[in-house]
């Protein structure tokens, strides 16, 4: 049984899973936090979210310790921690990650983890957060009903049993898919519509910025349409920037395909083929 | 005082003025409806919007007896009835609409109405509604908070500011605008938006037409970053078509915009260009 879990990253998602282990998943072990930002670790562990907080200078000792370590930052940083800490770790000890991207992760995590002698690395994907960041803002609900995304690269070991059975008990419902699929559908469900939020976003900003009265009237008539197409682009681009990074291909596909699709709609906003396009539309249904 | 209120179209929008006048503004009049489609004016009588309802085949009648005449229903209908009600209405009377674009319809009734002699004509935009319509999704309360703009083309009239008054006791936040603005914000505000969902969606529906597994995915993965850049998807042909052909101009010019910023997007996933796009999205914030 897993005994000390060592939590890489206390921002949102780093001190909710603090909270749901301590508070959903009655983990009775020790929760230990690091962040490269002592305020969001110091705020982790005035919220409850761990038992202990490395100091930030702590980084070269932090592997030693812990069954588990779960790496909660973006995912650049994901890469390096999965390369400093594999010489140090060993067979029995499991690293898993919460990165929004899998492809490049696991390719790396492959040469490094889950032979003999090796820690295991179970790459994870909780599709749950906020527009903003930061341990303020952690909750232990955060992934209820939330889907949990795994994207194993190995045969399963006794202790990512435990990891997934934690997770079962902060509510998520766990999936597995392959690592290639999981980007790319990700690029269609979430990084699509988050680049189209922020380019929607900083277009308004910059087409009303010489015309403050025409933004007053674009704030006081816009409602739920324009502000639930718009509230991503409040996110932040230190998390984006890596899924951009490490995603490239599949969001850009994306991106093209949808700019096609509204030259298409805007070239027949006159004709019968828009009727076809909302016929079309009308078939979707997302995730109630 | 106005003793009698025709509602024309008697869908989520009109049945839900017949309920914010009877239940919200304590309208003590008589509130009486038409619908092309006799099931949405008898759904309408059934949940208490209305207190009589005219045969769809009494329109030619319609025009004789109320104070104000609501036009409630897509803009090319209401196009028509403007025409067919000018000849037959008369001074003290007061046409209002609630169609979604706002320069036809004002070029129009300039020529029809608010003349010596004439009927007045009001018109009028309540920012508020639901993907789906019809009678049954009919509420009292849609209007509380929401915007209702009002672009008006001629002097004010008591039997206008009767209107105007039932209208804040809705719980609606009243706000005149030109009609030209009206529909160049509203393009910015709700039909981007709108026209952005249906591509989104229609694109997801192609997409994954050949690939169960991956709708499958698609559906199981989406969160609410999904669900809300897709919502408006579902929304009906019937009320877009109209709106699209009478604000053409305006939606093509934001579509071709946004096409842009999204290559601009596209084509600097991983360069610096892309931290701007986001800083600049950041300082967007829609009503909250």
């Amino acid at each position: 049984m897993a005994t000390r879990v060592l939590i890489l990253g206390n921002g949102l998602i780093g001190a909710s899973i603090g909270l749901a282990l301590k508070n959903l998943a009655s983990f009775e072990g020790e929760v230990i936090g690091w962040d490269a930002n002592p305020a969001e670790s110091a705020k982790a562990l005035e919220i409850g979210a761990l038992d202990r907080v490395l100091a930030a200078s702590d980084e070269a000792f932090a592997p030693y310790s812990a069954d588990i370590y779960v790496l909660a930052t973006p995912v650049l940083p994901i890469l390096d921690w999965l390369k400093r800490l594999a010489p140090v770790l060993h067979e029995g000890q499991l690293v898993t990650d919460v990165g929004s991207t899998k492809a490049e992760i696991c390719a790396l995590a492959d040469k490094l983890y889950n032979g003999p002698g090796h820690a295991a690395f179970l790459p994870g994907h909780p599709m749950a957060g906020k527009e903003s960041g930061g341990a303020a803002l952690a909750e232990a609900s955060l992934f209820q009903r939330a889907t949990w995304l795994f994207t194993p690269i190995a045969e399963p070991t006794p202790i990512e049993a435990e990891w997934r059975a934690l997770v079962t008990a902060f509510g998520a419902n766990v999936r597995d898919i392959d690592p290639e699929q999981h980007d790319e559908v990700c690029a269609w469900v979430s990084h699509l519509p988050q680049m189209l939020s922020t380019a929607l976003a900083a277009l308004l900003v910059d087409t009303f910025a010489s015309d403050p009265a025409g933004m007053a009237a674009v704030e006081a008539i816009g409602g739920r349409a324009l502000r639930e197409t718009t509230r991503l682009g409040a996110s932040p681009y230190s998390m984006w920037r890596d899924i951009a990074m490490t995603n490239t291909d599949n969001i850009a596909a994306t991106l093209l395909a949808l700019e096609q699709r509204l030259q298409h709609l805007r070239e027949n906003l006159r004709t019968p083929e828009l009727r076809e396009e909302f016929s079309t539309a009308n078939r979707f249904r997302a995730k109630s």
